[in-house]
């Protein structure tokens, strides 16, 4: 089967890491690519024989790995990075970060989307997760930049927003979105109420049915804090997750983000009902919102991603540094090193990534995936000497490392080059937010 | 007086983030440099006026700030980065570290410790404060690589230690080292006993006096752990800073890392005693030692730096990391995002570090100041925009934009080029560290 198929491009490092089910890493190896998807992965030798008419990438002292997956994130918001930090939660929002975002235009949208996504290029992010305002501006940026994505306009019960003068005009773009990128490679389109806070339960069971019929997926903030707990027993009289059940919400097409305040008998409801969770550790931390029980999920059997959230509370986009912040947080809180391993990060930055996106092809190196991937580089003196590939990466890269991102077997980013942006025209356009966003 | 001094290089940037008593930031500014010291900073315009005959070195796009201050590591344990992690702290050192340390040779520690000082000069480190066995090697390291240091020989009171066969050869080697670096501009030597637990009283009195009588600094690991309070209460019927306290320890020439499990009086002891204090988040939360109470400590008026303990349970040695993870660390904590601010954590590491290493020369870009400063690029797309170029520092950056790292005034590092040694021959000798250590 596999010399069936012709090779376009076999690119060779030091270490390939499968990520597939029995964690293979192979020292020299190589990955075979065949249009958008993997053709073949094992040794560099044995590879190089059986293509031989094949381009050769030859990565040298470097790490090949699956591209890592985002799962959360607002991507506008890079407009935003820094405009604010280090304030309580009620007061950034409506002080700082909210009259911004009511200034905000369908070009600023794209812009900022475009930036943050030369940021995952850049750092070894091949798909993402986002949901925000005006984001048709963000379908075209990832159309532009070629990256694999799931994207939803979020919707609130407060209406006029950015984009809709009410429901119905809502639920009019979700369908009109749904025929536009229904075929499209890389990009799906999900359906994203905000937060149960936010919203009425027939606005959420209204969005649910929508992304049923047109095929999109279902996503939303949920338990983020102790504060949404008691509002939400106040308001329906059940904690978010049960609210959600009882609505109908958990089912396969759904992922919620952030999850932190939650019990063992909740990440049970979660797991029996097949949904996704994504675990944003620097964003819970920056906004001080608590420690999600990843371990108790995992045990439970619910499928955990990592995200990074926005710009605005990260402060970045940078999937590396998250695996290493949700393994940190772990140990810290539950006082055990041996908490979250550096394996389990990275399993959640990309099999629990693949499960979080709902896309069966991504997270792991193995015949018939899609080419997304990256490579680290293992010359600078962070990543030496190699007595574990994983830990370093893990626990001591900075996501500088990347050179090399493949997403559907196509290059966009390669040493130092963006391959489909004009990334100095792209800063010389953000640095200009700088005059657009200022304080009252 | 500025003027009736010979500026030897102007470097300017687009930013320069002084760090004095009023953390000036000046857009558009320029460092003057005279031998090993800051002649002047200011703008870029007035000082190129001034200064027309210097060497000019524009960094552009770029914020010029003081060298970060390592103010606790150990340096040679890059050849045990990511040997093991994820272990319970006592199979961890037991099972895995110290069987290494024990096959430990002169060379071996040397090439350790040059190679950690590649990556911090890469990551905008300038000085440090490190404490090891065969501690002489790194004296001979740090004065090739031309970095500034505080290097200390650990002890315990076990012996024969890798350098020393008795007490005695430890105090000779310490009067020895004493004679032979006593005028050295960067280098100062410290003595440095490893932890209360690990020693006697009258060892650690001896080890003090010996620091008084050679004109050396004095420090120590201390209540690190809730497990080492225990052990010192039921040893000594006192918690850890008060045993130290009678014995005389606390004092301005004092420096003790971690101090994790601290009290509001034991926080105000240390400051009273002016003693300084070094915090080590990533450390404190790999090996879930806990978290230190940093906000009491400046409230009572400790100085306090930042470091990042050794490779082998960080598993990096970039500042920059370090004071992102001081910040999140507090503000998960405290349940506070206002907790840390980074302006906070840029202090710890720049003028904390300064007062953990006993040096009032350094910590700031003042005249008169030491020529100790790195330049991070704003190109990158998580440096962008610049609405606060404070916050970029500590939350987007990731060590990796360092472009220049300048010690006494001498170049260290510029993009990509390694000035005070071969990192090529260093990455391959240290490649080797995989085979030298191995599992048993």
């Amino acid at each position: 089967m596999l010399t069936g198929n012709h090779c376009d491009t076999l690119y060779t490092a030091d270490y390939v890491l499968t990520q597939n089910a029995s964690r293979d890493i192979i020292r020299y190896g190589a990955v075979a690519v065949s249009g958008n998807s993997i053709l073949s992965v094992g040794h560099s030798d044995m590879l190089s024989i059986m293509y031989p008419d094949a381009r050769k990438v030859d990565l040298g002292c470097a790490v090949i790995l699956p591209g890592l997956i985002n799962g959360h994130t607002h991507v506008p918001m890079s407009l935003l990075r820094g405009f604010s930090d280090d304030k309580a939660l009620m007061d950034w929002l409506t002080q700082d970060i909210f009259p911004q975002e009511a200034k905000l235009t369908p070009e600023l949208v794209e812009l900022g989307a475009m930036f943050s996504m030369a940021e995952m290029l850049r750092t070894g992010t091949t798909a993402f997760y986002d949901m925000y305002m005006l984001e048709r501006s963000v379908f075209r940026a990832a159309d532009k930049m070629g990256m694999r994505a799931v994207l939803g306009e979020s919707v609130t019960q407060f209406f006029p927003s950015l984009s809709c003068r009410d429901a119905d005009a809502y639920f009019d773009l979700v369908r009109e979105q749904a025929m536009e990128w229904i075929n499209h490679p890389r990009i799906r389109q999900a359906v994203v109420p905000h937060a149960p806070y936010t919203t009425t339960p027939e606005l959420l069971q209204r969005c649910y049915r929508t992304a049923e019929e047109t095929g999109a997926l279902f996503g939303m903030h949920l338990a983020e804090t102790q504060a949404e707990t008691e509002t939400c027993l106040k308001t329906f009289g059940k904690r978010p997750i049960a609210y959600c059940h009882d609505l109908g919400l958990l089912s396969p097409i759904s992922t919620f983000f952030h999850v932190v305040d939650t019990q063992q008998q909740e990440a049970e409801l979660l797991a029996s009902t097949q949904c996704a969770v994504v675990h944003n550790p620097a964003s819970n931390m920056k906004l001080a919102s608590g420690v999600s029980p990843i371990d108790t999920m995992h045990r439970a059997g619910v499928s955990v991603g990592l995200g990074t959230d926005g710009p605005a509370s990260n402060n970045a986009q940078n999937m590396v540094r998250e695996m290493y912040m949700a393994s940190m947080l772990q140990k810290v809180h539950q006082l055990s090193p041996t908490a979250c391993p550096a394996q389990m990060a990275l399993d959640m930055a990309t099999r629990g990534g693949a499960a979080a996106l709902h896309d069966p092809y991504i997270g792991s190196l193995e015949p018939g995936m899609r080419a997304d991937f990256i490579a680290l580089s293992l010359t600078p003196p962070n990543m030496q000497p190699v007595h574990n590939v994983v830990s370093n990466i893990v626990y001591a890269a900075t996501g500088a490392e990347n050179r090399l991102t493949v997403v559907d077997g196509r290059e966009l980013y390669r040493d130092g080059r963006f391959l489909s942006c004009d990334y100095e025209a792209l800063r010389s356009e953000i640095q200009q937010a700088v005059t657009w966003a200022t304080k009252s």
